[in-house]
């Protein structure tokens, strides 16, 4: 039997204590913890100390007290004390004969300290019970598409296809999470491009909108709603109430300032009707958002303004608007900015606005083309379209609750503490859903639950050029998926997509990437694994006896598990490193199908060969799993293939390594990627054709 | 303060006991075990069970007995038993009147079961402790290079470099690992190359092995020992010892046995001089061993055998040699084999030889090459050289030990129970190294420590056909270190090199390769870093604040630095998937830092730019680790340039996430790669001039 006694001879004395380690027991168990009985002679303290590690003290017999700072407590057998790492602590024996006899037991919880120099790291309490811990549902949004053009492979590749992603892997892991985005109707960019085009901001709207809805259905792109503002029974009627409320408790304030103004026009110049140079950076901007640094100013303040639709260089006049001054929500948006997780790009822009002072901005401006201002003497203007952003969040959550029809109401999925919100947009709008939108939600309503994650992306250039319709450097969405099989594209536009850092996209790079890819090692893998089923009569074996290296396969599996899973979390979302897993995944499966082959020449190893192809299989099974958020077709297909009813539903994730059942028929016959064998012929055939 | 006391009215009864659930303590700790106080009433067992977790009981007060299986033994307050998996255990309090109070502790340790079905793996004591606890030293060590041409890619990549990869990373983690080869001189394919060119077999020897040793040298591999085998001073002696102990016990039978004969040459055939089929597989063999396949066989079994010289189909003439007869050691070898890492390959191929009942194997030959045989009668044959590789690595004992001038004498490289051997080679030699020499030195002498661990390597292709010397479809490894710089050489053979399956070599892809990655990625990073450095001063940041994104790549640093571990580990080394870890290292960093970057834009966050650089520079002397096995000048440049007087030194690995000092000065001004863009800028020219 493996037991140990108390035994003096084995003390060692440290921090004024006789100590015997127990744990690890040198031979016999490597635990994840360290023990050692402690005995404290009587009158005795332990020295006061601190370390990095948790610790945590049983007391078995004795009497003493314990201090932990300035806290004081009589313990007894049966008391258990716990101390957080770096807290100060001192037992003392209080008795004058008995010893103190009490089990110490340390660990290392990397989620409270992190090692090196030894500093703590702040402990965030709902880190350590995990970020999503008790929530239930996920209202996931995006920036509102403008329908001023269809969508290109930018806009796809950025906030799109990162919320279809993230909510299809929330759902996964169990969460009732819905995608909800709608049209921009009321921007100003579309009423300017209807007239270049000769419609009315109306045809515009619902002409370009039409092809956005088709692009979104064509990437396989699920929405719960995707509201057309001037349609939707709740859009308006919310702005307007929250301008109204805004206006009645003194949140927007009445000012006439220097505005933008082309004499040759006669017309007020903001957003699509002025360009100029950006008085923060210097790059080339339309309207008063910087593309590039992401600052927004004062249109008045443009380098070199001009007027879009004549080119003059605009003068200057005296315009009566309504602002909402952003510098009241300092306080209230820097507390924000402690629960809300936002990469180091946001969170920089966030606070630099708020340490230059956080501007008024104007909510209305004088045009026809909006949502009219409830407010009596601005008859003459409209609701400034990024206000409009802040109430839509509103809308969708009614839309939301409309189309799935469950019980509970709309408010459940802003206003519940098991609801969160997670946003998605292009770095380019990070002012306003940063800060402007944010902070009028706190104006407006208290209750309402803000984002608690913002997803942003980059650019994403083609050819090395920034995507633009102007200069039709662009591939459309809907071109694309024509082109080739929409897994394909979903699959590399996760794989190359702009993340923390500007990336690009060439066709070639798309073909080369799923040719030797999709199309190669991990058909190739999931076909000859077919066949080795088939040879082993065509059903999932039950697991043998298993070897070392089957053994280092299987946590292998775990580990790439735990990459994705965290690649998928909405604090640390990156498809980039979620589809680098998944292709790790099958060069490991391949390189463990080419040793374990060899069973079959060794007789004695049947049971070793059974458990190989239930591990090969389970590999499958979660590529598939893995595979989901971004290739749903492909992972449906590979599900049934290896015998289960249906692709991964709701909640798979949470047995993403369960085994397949043993005997379960599998039938990997057919390709996982239909017609994308014949799109890479048709492709090469072209490029061909092209050279020669 | 947090404390618990023993709480009856929290108690619940399981086993018949009743439990106080203590860890994890909810809100409090997320301890990796899980822990309760037990009261066990007068009289009562608990349940008997069995249980996937490691379990601990500490006796804190009362008496009683614990049994587990047929086990029992008393129990009193200070005594700690252990339960393995599975174990079956009762505990009895033995009092009338007194409670039996115990903490019970339980933990999950993945290395002694496998989740899923919950069956129990049978737990390997020896990885439980860790596969190198206690261990001081390891020879490591490859097949001999026989000197009948110079070393081609396929040579390099397989079991020199990999050699060379582990024995440096070893030597990191503070083993005193060294790498001792020798020349195959003795081999009959020596003389008939040397017969080809117009040379005798010791000139042959000597200028082939020449060439070998340059290339070795320019391909950076740091060989302890080279000795030749008729220079040594050692290596015949050894052979003919070995040979005439094993003759005295009767160990080597004296068979007539019909052998290959060319009538026309008037020769034995064997080895170089016959080919045929191989009797087993059917692929084209010269010699008696399979290259494809792995089989040994007799060289009468040849399928249509042809004589080499000639090319007449040879007769058969029975020949008197002596035998050493395998099957004997077949109970020793499964034993051996149960101890032994290999993977699965290797290992179906040595079973499948003993389960075939394990040949008679000759090893003496009539012909005039090789050492002579110390056995009267026998006067007119030559020892097999296969049979010299038993005592060639006693030799290479000895001569690391005279190179290395240590004290201990040679025996503690083959004898010490701190001491392990290494073994590299291609899978066409696996009859030999798995199942020949260790029954040899089992024959010879017990004490000798056999290989802890087999390396195998399969084939690699050139342009998707196998290297061929005798087709020249081959490019040597001097030819392309001395077109391509050594690290980049090394980083692609290690990046693609054959482990599990066959693997291809081209230019184009080896240039792909390298441009993009240590050219591309790599440099720019590292050279974007050192900027970064300058900005701020020049010198090593001390950490500051941390950031949740900091922290998380942090722990991605862990991760990768286990994943490198791992993939240098002898059981499980995969130099591909080690430049893989490395890869996914600088891609982590590099989007690290595009987001970091951006606090430069928000003036309160000084201290999160702190820890962002000195997070960065931390990767960077990852890096240089990880790469040290592979890419030493790199790493030596890399670490130089961070300010550390050398390269990462033996030992290194055990401090391998330890923070640069702050204040240290970094000068990353440099290519980490000198002449690399150089090499292809001149090989686009000469693609481009190829083209044209």
């Amino acid at each position: 039997m493996l037991i140990r006694k108390l035994d003096r001879d084995a003390f060692v004395n440290a921090y004024n204590v006789d100590l015997q380690l127990l744990y690890p027991w040198e031979g016999v168990a490597e635990s994840p913890f360290g023990a050692a009985w402690a005995v404290l002679a009587p009158g005795e303290s332990t020295k006061p100390h601190a370390h990095q590690e948790c610790e945590t003290f049983f007391i078995a017999g004795g009497r003493g007290v314990m201090a932990i700072g300035e806290d004081r407590v009589e313990v007894e057998p049966g008391h258990v004390t716990f101390h957080r790492p770096f807290d100060n602590h001192v037992l003392t024996n209080t008795s004058e004969r008995e010893e103190l006899l009490f089990l110490t037991v340390w660990w290392e919880d990397r989620g409270r300290w992190s090692a090196g120099d030894g500093r703590p790291v702040a402990a965030d309490a709902a880190q350590a019970a995990g970020p999503w811990a008790g929530v239930e549902r996920v209202l996931v949004t995006a920036a509102p598409p403008t329908p001023n053009g269809d969508l290109h492979l930018g806009h796809l590749a950025g906030p799109y296809l990162g919320a279809d992603f993230c909510t299809r892997a929330l759902r996964l892991r169990g969460l009732d999470a819905r995608f909800a985005c709608g049209s921009d109707d009321n921007s100003i960019y579309v009423q300017s491009k209807g007239r270049e085009l000769g419609w009315t901001a109306e045809e515009a709207a619902d002409r370009f909108t039409a092809g956005i809805e088709e692009t979104l259905a064509a990437a396989g792109i699920n929405l719960a709603a995707f509201p057309r503002p001037n349609a939707s029974p709740y859009h308006a009627g919310l702005v307007q109430e929250l301008f109204r409320t805004l206006h009645e408790r003194g949140e927007l304030v009445e000012k006439e300032a220097p505005a933008p103004w082309c004499e040759r026009c006669d017309a007020y110049l903001f957003e699509s009707a002025i360009r100029g140079g950006c008085p923060h950076c210097g790059a080339g901007v339309v309207g008063n958002t910087c593309e590039d640094c992401g600052t927004v100013f004062d249109a008045a303040d443009l380098v070199d303004p001009a007027c879009t639709a004549c080119g003059e260089a605009p003068g200057v006049r005296p315009v009566r608007r309504l602002f909402f001054p952003l510098s009241r929500w300092r306080d209230a948006l820097t507390d924000y900015y402690r629960r809300v997780e936002m990469g180091p790009h946001l969170r920089s822009l966030c606070e630099r606005v708020l340490a230059d002072g956080a501007p008024d901005v104007a909510v209305t401006h004088p045009c026809d083309w909006g949502i009219p201002v409830p407010v009596a003497g601005y008859e003459d203007q409209r609701i400034y379209v990024w206000l409009e952003m802040a109430p839509r969040y509103l809308a969708y959550a009614r839309h939301v609750n409309d189309a799935t029809g469950s019980s509970g109401g709309w408010e459940r999925w802003w206003k519940s503490p098991e609801s969160r919100v997670v946003q998605f947009f292009g770095f380019d709008n990070s002012f306003y859903y940063g800060c402007l939108i944010p902070a009028l939600l706190l104006a407006y309503d208290r209750d309402v639950r803000l984002p608690a994650a913002f997803v942003t992306n980059e650019f994403y250039r083609l050819d090395g050029l920034k995507f633009s319709t102007s200069r039709d450097h662009r591939i459309l969405g809907r071109d694309l998926l024509a082109e080739a099989p929409r897994d394909a594209v979903r699959f590399h536009l996760a794989h190359t997509a702009p993340e923390r850092e500007e990336t690009n996209f060439t066709r070639e790079e798309f073909r080369a990437t799923v040719s030797r890819e999709l199309a190669g090692a991990w058909e190739e893998w999931l076909a000859a694994l077919g066949r080795r089923v088939e040879a082993a009569g065509g059903t999932v074996p039950s697991t043998g006896d298993w070897t070392p290296e089957q053994r280092r396969f299987y946590h292998r599996l775990e580990s790439l598990l735990r990459e994705a899973e965290d690649a998928y979390e909405p604090a640390s979302f990156s498809p980039q490193r979620a589809t680098r897993a998944m292709i790790e995944l099958v060069r490991e499966a391949r390189r463990f199908a080419s040793g374990e082959r060899h069973w079959s020449q060794a007789e004695a190893r049947g049971e070793e060969r059974r458990t190989a192809l239930a591990l090969e299989l389970l590999a499958a099974r979660l590529l598939g799993l893995l595979a989901a958020p971004v290739m749903p077709e492909f992972a449906d297909r590979l599900w049934r293939a290896l015998g289960h009813e249906e692709g991964p539903r709701d909640g798979a994730w949470k047995q993403a390594l369960e085994w397949l059942p043993s005997g379960q028929r599998v039938d990997l016959g057919g390709p996982r990627f239909p017609e994308l064998a014949e799109y890479l012929a048709r492709a090469e055939a072209g490029a061909g054709r092209a050279a020669a």
